[in-house]
Parts: structure tokens; sequence; C-alpha cells
């Protein structure tokens, strides 16, 4: 294992004292893995509190800013926070008009953050949960814990923070998130698995020559191995299984995100990027908005996934609206 | 060689593609290597030209907008664009007020700029070169090349490109290029080589335990190789190469660039933030502003470069003034 870190230990606390560093405009506690805007939510107005295991930077703390988050927990690596410091973040984010908790679909996110806004709402802060389950490698609805939450998360925060920035109350705030979450659809491949700092070795073994497509954001080994593809042919068989569980995105435009597992270099990026333009087009798909970059990682994994938002005028609108994060910034 | 491309022969007109489809605010000519910003640089003002080998996205072509640069030139992986091209793009760039042409400090992309300086000269255009050698792991004034041109061209293109949009003329322009230029430095190291498509295989060899000192962004080897480091081990060692050679920090806040080379996760370049800012605070310099991810890349090397640029009133103005390019944007 080679990574630049001190200690498999210390790794979520050092990353999060380097964000402190870099970014003032953030309130950090890294020992306790919460960060918050130095001026916390505007008074009055909906907070937006997202969080899980760590390892997905920039997802959640790089999303924490004006027209996004208001906090963000961050966990061991691959590990839920525990609800003792969902809790207080929650109530250290509330600015009077309650706490949307936006939880990507894992078992122990979804306890964890389910106990926390109890414990929150026994303390008076009103709490929604939103729960994102985007990735159709993993099927919904057959009784296990279905689609699980990646890229799509992305969406939610930036969407349900401009329309909590512009005065929307809870209720509303919370509407939009789903919204997003249900018109959202995401896939994944790897060319290497990752290394958990604390295992020291790949969650799975691939060969020179292979592909694994449908992983998941944890090592998660995929439903399908082949040998290498190209960018296009990874590109077909990324958006086939999108387009399969999103059948109505012909006509809409879409809001695309091309993401980086964590060690993909740019340039890869834009080639993948180029291929899913051309395969959209061809089935009458219209990209209206992009990103290119690593926004939800996987720690050292080498891939990509792709992320679809069957977009409306309202969903662009909001998407268009200022935001400023460390990792996610634009004005009007 | 595993990576998402679909041949060697086609990565860098491939990528442009996926430039173009991102970003329709630029106009891009992906088999000549030419991105123009659509609507051409102010009537009036100086524009701004850099370019060289591909394989460092996003440098240049992700800086090319508003407050940054005017066109960029995209060369074959690690190959200097021919002078035709140079030519063509700067002819294109020019608004009336002459080109500042940035070059990474390269035999072949000195000689190559300065052909095509020439040229467009004899058809009318005004041109001024400034070279960036920020690159402390070579020696200067050895009669060799000297140091070579890595992070700090970031530097140089973003704040020359604010006193251009000011509308300073070229010389003031230059003038500011080439300060920015004498008081920035960078070290960089490595976890892995890189492996250029053509190739297909990685440039050196490091082993499992190894981590290379004083590297290049194009595959060349360090000066020194070691037992692998902690991040702060790292940080001491880059930062006392770097301190070296820029010996008047202590008091005056500095620049800093954090960049990945490509394969470095976030989570880790976070952690190398943190370590560089307790060295830093040591060595009695304060960090004035920070920038922590992927922009001047190796194409798929593991590690990561460090550059500090010694600011003043002047320098931080000019970085705080908006700019608007698809990987480095902010408002005021």
């Amino acid at each position: 294992m080679k990574k630049l870190i001190n200690s498999p230990e210390s790794v979520v606390a050092d990353a999060l004292r380097g964000m402190a560093a870099a970014h003032p405009e953030l309130r950090v506690d890294a020992p306790a893995g919460i960060v918050l805007r130095a001026g916390g939510a505007p008074a009055g107005k909906v907070a937006l509190l997202s969080g899980g295991g760590s390892g997905h930077e920039p997802l959640h703390a790089g999303f924490v800013g004006p027209g996004m988050l208001t906090a963000a927990v961050a966990g061991p690596v691959f590990t839920s926070p525990v609800p003792e410091v969902i809790t207080r973040a929650t109530a250290e984010a509330d600015a009077g008009a309650g706490v949307l908790h936006i939880v990507k679909n894992y078992t122990g996110d979804i306890l964890n953050f389910t106990m926390a806004a109890e414990d929150a709402e026994d303390e008076g802060v009103t709490v929604e949960q939103v729960v994102v389950d985007d990735d159709v490698a993993v099927a919904a609805g057959q009784g296990g814990p279905g689609r699980r939450g990646t890229g799509a998360t992305l969406f939610v925060e930036k969407i349900a923070g401009a329309l909590a920035e512009s005065g929307a109350p809870l209720a509303e705030v919370a509407a939009v998130a789903r919204k997003v979450n249900e018109r959202s659809r995401s896939y994944g491949v790897a060319l290497t698995s990752c290394t958990t700092p604390a295992k020291g070795s790949p969650n799975f073994e691939l060969g020179e020559g292979e592909i694994e497509l449908g992983i998941g954001i944890h090592g998660e080994p995929g439903r399908e191995r082949r040998p290498l593809l190209s960018a296009a042919q990874t590109a077909e068989a990324m958006l086939a299984a999108i387009l399969e569980d999103l059948p109505q995105c012909a006509g809409d435009p879409v809001i695309l995100l091309v993401n980086g597992l964590g060690t993909t270099p740019p340039i890869e990026l834009y080639v993948m990027r180029a291929e899913v333009e051309r395969v959209l087009s061809e089935h009458g798909v219209t990209v209206a908005r992009s990103l290119v970059g690593n926004y939800v990682t996987s720690l050292d994994m080498a891939g990509c996934t792709l992320t679809l938002c069957r977009a409306d005028a309202e969903l662009l609108e909001l998407w268009d609206a200022p935001v400023e994060t460390p990792s996610l910034r634009w004005g009007r």
C-alpha cells in the first residue's frame, strides 16, 4: 500500500485538518469529524446536513458552503459516523427552520442518521430525512436494502441547497430533494479496486486485462467482469444500464456527472465525457449541464461513475443558482 | 496499461472533444489542438496564450476563460505543439493589444513557441514570451536548460490573466508574469511513475516501499529515492528543498498549490495540505491563499507537487480577481 498519509488511524482527522487549513470559511472539528459553514446557516433558513463514511472526498465536506450544505459529518473510512456526532452537528447546523438530512442508502448510514434524527427531535430540532438511492447496479424493491447512494448525492445536495438558500420551508426542500433522487440514476466501472488504509490490500483483485462493471463506491465488487473495454464501449455499457432504468429520458434535458473514483486522470475523464456525449445524442438525450472530475471518490479506485438526472425548468434553475463551496462554485 | 481511452493515437483529440462537450463557452478545434474562449479576448485587451504537450490536464485548456487564458494549444502527449498551430492560435487570440506567450521551460516548447512568435510577428501580431521555470529539483544557471516549468504556470496564468482583464498593456502583463515566476518555486514527489499511452509501460520503476523525490511532470526520474515516507516527512523534505531556493519567504504571505499528479486521491492531498501548513508555520511562513487538487498532472502518476509563490499586495489582489474557467473559478 502506497499512500501519502501518516497512519491509517489518523487519516480522516489529518485530511480534515487540511480542509481547515485550506478553507478558513469552514469551521472544522477534525477529531469529531464535523464541518460547518463558519457563519452557520442564515437565520430562519433550512439547514442541510449530509455525511457518511470517509473515503469519498470531496463528498461531503467539500460541498459545505452557501448554496449547498450547512454541515457535513465524516465517519471513519467507509464507516458511518455515530449517531451522537450526527445529532450534535444537526443541532449546530439548525438555524431555526429545521434540518434536512441527506443520507446515502446504506444500512449503517440509515440506522445512524435515523437514530440521530430522533435524538435531535427530542432536543427540539425538526429533521426530515431524504434517502439517496441511484445506483442501478443494485436492483431496487426486491426485499434487500435496494439501490446504493452514489453520485446523485451531489445533485440532491446542490439543488436542495439552492432551494433552502432561497428561504423555502423544510417540507419543500425535502420534496425537491426527493424529486432529484427519483429522477437520477448512476452506474460505475472500475479498472482497479481500492485499498482501505486499515486493511492495506485491495478489496478485490482485477487482472491487467479486465474491467469490472457495476461496482460500488466502497470497493463492492461489480455485477459483471469483462475484458478491458475502450472508452467508447465503456460509455455504451454504462449508459445502457442507466437508460434502461431511467426510460423517460429521451427529449428531456439531463444534468450529467462524469465522476472520477479517485485515481482516474483528468484526460481520461474528458475522453469519457466525449463518448458519453456521443452515446446520449444517439439516444436523443440532450445534456443541459455537466460536471467532469473527482466528486464522489472511492479512495484510490481507478474508474468512473456516470450519473444522469432528468431535469426540468425548476431543477435547472436551482442547479444554476450560485454556489460557493470548496469543490463546487459558480456565480450567476 | 489500463486506461479509459479509445486508442493512444486519438487520446488527445478525444479528450478535447470531451472539453468541447462539457464547456460550450469554449471554442475547441480538437484535431488541431486549439482551445479558445468562444467570444475571444475582449477587444483591445491583451490576450494570453499558453500550451505545451498534453498529459497535464487541466493545464492548459482548463484555464481558458475570462480572467485567465484567452487560448491554449495542446500538443501530443508530453510533446510540444508545432509552431504552425501556435502561430494560428496566436493570431486567433489577438484582440489588437498583443499576445503574451506563457511557456514552460522545456527545450522543445521554447524552440516552437519562439518560432511561432516570430511568424506571428511577421503577420503583424505583437508577441511577448514569458518562460516559467520553478522546479527546484533541477538547478538553474549551470549551462543546462535550467529549472523546469511546473505548478507556477498556473500562478502566472491566473495573475497575468487578471491584469490583462483589467486592460493593462502587454509590457505590464509580461512584467507581472515574470514577477510571479521569479517569486515561485516547486518540488514534486512520486509514489509511481506514469505510463504514456503510446509506450504502454511506466517511464521508470519504483518499488512498493519506495518514494521518488524531485521528479518531473513528464516521467523524468527524481534526484533521490528513499524508503516510503509519511505525509509529514514528505512535506518536510519537499518544503526544505523549496525554502532553500526561496529564502526570503519568512514574513511574506505565500500562495500555495498542493497539486495532485493525476492519480492521487483527494483525501491524501488534504492530508498533505495539513502537513504543509504545519511545516510552513514552523518556518514562520503564512499561507494567504491555497489550492488543493489536480491542476498540473502527469498522466497517471501518483504523487504530488508543491508550489509556493511569495505574494505581495499586488499579487494577492490579482489572485483574488474573478476568474471563470472550467477548472478555476470564483467571483469577488
